[in-house]
């Protein structure tokens, strides 16, 4: 007898999978929870029992790809590890890919879980550049929500709200202008 | 006979009107765009041609309600007049109806013209706020942009995905930094 936790993993990583194959096979707009449920070998009703819909189905996938896979590099300098992750970041979310995700992690998901968890990892992200800069001994860091506020939000909200270039230069002078804060 | 213009102008009208009756009497799950074009006197074809579906009705109308009606208030100083004007975003922004307005804003719209106007708004608030402080001889202003990234980018970002309280003691403190910064 399989464990529901084992079996209830399967079928996430099932489903999962059958959304990204069928999204690059027939287009975003043409998936439908039948057939993806026909893709991951499961019942349309497994589907909408634990996800609801296709859309909070949709901001799940969305905030699995928005995980960070491995921690920020370690450049030896928390300006250069905080302007390579910022200038990553930026470059990641602006990209059609990772702007459909954010959309999909916000709009399938009425109770804000999903975005919270998109801020927490990049929340978790800054704080392993903060840790390290902390244990190199390097003095004056701003705090981890000093840093959301000002390089991780102006970010965000242009990508979402602002339309214009955003490009490598603007990451690196949102990072520069928070340490500078830090400094004073 | 009535000028297309004309004839369009009340369609709007009629329709955004039958979206707020509806929207208090049945509650925002239970509209449809039948329901509105029968409330509004107008054919559901009439809505489906102009707005496309009812996603992208919500999000017109949203931004709708998220235009300001007045310019801002004038306080015979900068940091009063732009620490009021932010108290009271926040204050509308993150009010329940205001969190709605701006989820219907960004989900119906996948090109971000509507969210580009919500921006728009609020650069326009705050270009008179900056006009006016130079008409008075105050030096040393930040730019819009500037305003925008530092104080209206984290507040619209934590909304939207940082969950916590946002109160009035927040909003001063971001146009407080954002000002001491525009000194340096």
């Amino acid at each position: 007898m399989a464990r529901p936790g084992g079996r209830s993993a399967r079928v996430q990583e099932a489903v999962h999978a059958a959304v990204h194959e069928l999204d690059a096979e027939v287009g975003r707009d043409a998936l439908t929870v039948p057939l993806i449920a026909a893709r991951a070998g499961v019942t349309p009703s497994t589907v909408y029992r634990r996800w609801g819909d296709l859309r909070e189905l949709l901001s799940d996938v969305a905030v699995e790809h928005l995980r960070p896979e491995t921690d920020p590099e370690d450049h030896g300098e928390l300006v250069a590890d905080l302007t390579a992750w910022a200038e990553q970041f930026l470059d990641e979310m602006a990209s059609p890919p990772g702007r459909a995700y954010i959309r999909d992690a916000l709009l399938g998901d009425p109770d804000g879980d999903n975005a919270g968890q998109c801020s927490a990892y990049a929340a978790e992200q800054i704080d392993v550049i903060l840790r390290r800069a902390t244990a190199r001994g390097e003095q004056q860091q701003p705090d981890v929500e000093t840093v959301i506020d000002h390089v991780v939000a102006p970010m965000m909200y242009r990508i979402l709200f602002r339309p214009g270039a955003l490009d490598a230069a603007y990451a690196r002078r949102l990072v520069a202008d928070c340490l500078e804060r830090g400094r004073r």
